[in-house]
């Protein structure tokens, strides 16, 4: 196994790359942090200094969205996938009924964890016939009647699929799933009721959910919901009802500050299309590698390539390897390879990326 | 506030202080893991670095424990507070009843999250009367006709109580809420049917719990359960169904080693009840100070204690903060001092903060 001194170029999907300069940050201040005698890691999460670093990262959050107030802003511990569980717990009840664009493993485990509680919800769409490479186009008269909303997956790590728009809708409330793609472009937000994130990709470390729902449009529901699961509990109770992964709260904000320190999310967005616009014309224009996935769906964060030759796969992964580029392998079912392409993975990752790809397709091609 | 270049004496009550130790070997390969060029935090859950920092893990907090091959060990995320809705949610049917011992706010919680789903759960002890500051003595005669199982805390964090002799029960499953005493004394663990601690006392960052069950008494449940919340499901993933903590996952293991290193749980405990004597000793020695739980009930990890004068309190908090002690405040319930003392706390520490108490009584007592 190779072993490198310098921090190599980590194509992972999630947990990804986060910004050196974060790193270099919390590592300075990991025994000690800003003179408390203490790590973050230590703080109770009830004491002044934690809570404000909850608050702002709060506040930087919102002012990176340019949220409105009528937004609530929550942390969640346990990932996306309590948020299949609580999103119907929050937003249905008993025999109602809600559509899903099923897209991708994400979109199909978040349908199946809701009509495991909510048998009536519905899938309006199903990618399974388009091997998943294609996303569907979702106007008001795909939406059931008495859908009480509408869930999509933004972006789909897995088959590196994205929505280029997304669906305005009158009839429903839109529900996205936005763990791989939040902070990485600009977004609609009033378009959207609920939109949520696992922090591993773009945000944080993983363990760590940010939830961002509309107040005004979370029903009253009759039944018990998990008190981890019940949004306006943890709303009003600041994210603090219980210990939350203080931790990854505290990395997450760091993250903020170096978003806003180069630009916001314009500024990502910007280089982030510039990334993968890069990396899938190099892709195009090669003999041995191409991207599967038709050029309207491709998404920014994830490139999802392929080689006209399956048996240099290893050859191709073990070299990338011991040049220092992680984590290409594709998604165990969908094979080829994967590049991760997030906030945190500078330009000059992605460029020399694509010179060991020509340079692999002129000696192995 | 004080701004220290040093590391102080914290005895918040969790998130706590961990081993300086562990803490330098954490900072040391915090930009880059053992030469792979990264992170822990940036590494993917699928990879076989991460899958040896697990399995290791796993395999050591076995040994420390001395854990029988039929209990299975388990990370889930969300703290606690998730296992109070999951423990009924895989243990309970509809209409099936279970005994809760309500010794502090943390049982009462956990009992009345179990009541919301399952109306027919029973207090079979209330700690308010002695203001939580006495323990039942459970046996079998204490456990209701057809009750699923008994539950507990066995150390109550905030009251400063503990079980110094656990219940040995014959009529029903025992499950325990260890979540502030889990690897700091030896435990029957054979006499628990489920045993579960949120890491963030004496095993690590918030956002993790450890879950201990006996896989051979796991009921077959008819009901769906949210997948984050099964049992079943967590364990046959190997703790990998979702993408889980993985960071503290990490810092979990370090501490582990740094256990075994020095003479795992009997070493620890006998650290642990020489620290607490000595300073329930101080207190109850001190014409100022006193710990208002009876000797029988005190627990070795939080210990509560008050002063006579309350109007001294704020200058006798300020005081140790300015000199480095911190988190002594009580709980805001109960009022008053409290010193957490887990395995991370040097003996150092609590001869040093009873020579504070000392000096602050002789020049303000």
């Amino acid at each position: 196994m190779p072993t490198f001194t310098h921090r190599i170029y980590n194509f992972n999907a999630g947990p990804a790359m986060l910004p050196t300069e974060v790193m270099e940050e919390a590592k300075d201040e990991f025994l000690n942090f800003r003179g408390t005698g203490m790590s973050v890691m230590e703080m109770s999460h009830r004491d002044k200094y934690f809570q404000s670093i909850l608050d702002e990262s709060i506040s930087d959050l919102r002012e990176l969205l340019n949220l409105p107030s009528r937004y609530a802003v929550v942390y969640f511990p346990g990932g996306a996938t309590l948020q299949f569980s609580a999103i119907p717990f929050n937003y249905l009840q008993s025999g109602d009924s809600a559509d899903f664009a099923v897209t991708g493993v994400w979109a199909k485990k978040a349908f199946e964890e809701a009509k495991k509680f909510y048998p009536n919800v519905k899938s309006i769409f199903n990618g399974i016939d388009s091997k998943y490479m294609e996303l569907p186009t979702i106007t008001d008269t795909s939406v059931n009647d008495g859908a009480k909303y509408v869930y999509i997956t933004s972006n789909n790590t897995i088959y590196g699929t994205r929505y280029k728009t997304f669906p305005k809708l009158k009839k429903a409330p839109l529900i996205a799933d936005m763990t791989s793609e939040l902070l990485s472009r600009n977004l609609p937000i009033e378009d959207f009721s609920v939109l949520f994130a696992g922090a591993q990709k773009n945000i944080g470390p993983s363990g760590l959910t940010v939830v961002i729902y509309d107040k005004e449009k979370i029903p009253d529901v009759s039944h018990p919901i998990p008190n981890l699961m019940n949004f306006s509990l943890m709303e009003k109770n600041g994210s603090l009802y219980n210990t939350p992964p203080t931790y990854s709260i505290y990395i997450a904000g760091l993250v903020y500050k170096y978003l806003k320190r180069n630009g916001g999310i314009s500024a990502m967005e910007e280089i982030n299309e510039r990334k993968a616009k890069k990396l899938y014309d190099a892709l195009d224009a090669s003999s041995l590698f191409y991207a599967p996935v038709p050029e309207t769906f491709r998404s920014a964060m994830n490139v999802v390539f392929r080689s006209n030759k399956d048996s240099l796969d290893p050859k191709f992964l073990s070299m990338a390897e011991e040049q220092g580029f992680a984590g290409l392998k594709g998604y165990r079912e969908v094979g080829g390879f994967r590049a991760s392409i997030y906030n945190a993975m500078p330009e000059e990752g992605v460029d020399a990326l694509i010179s060991f790809i020509k340079e692999f397709e002129r000696t192995h091609g």
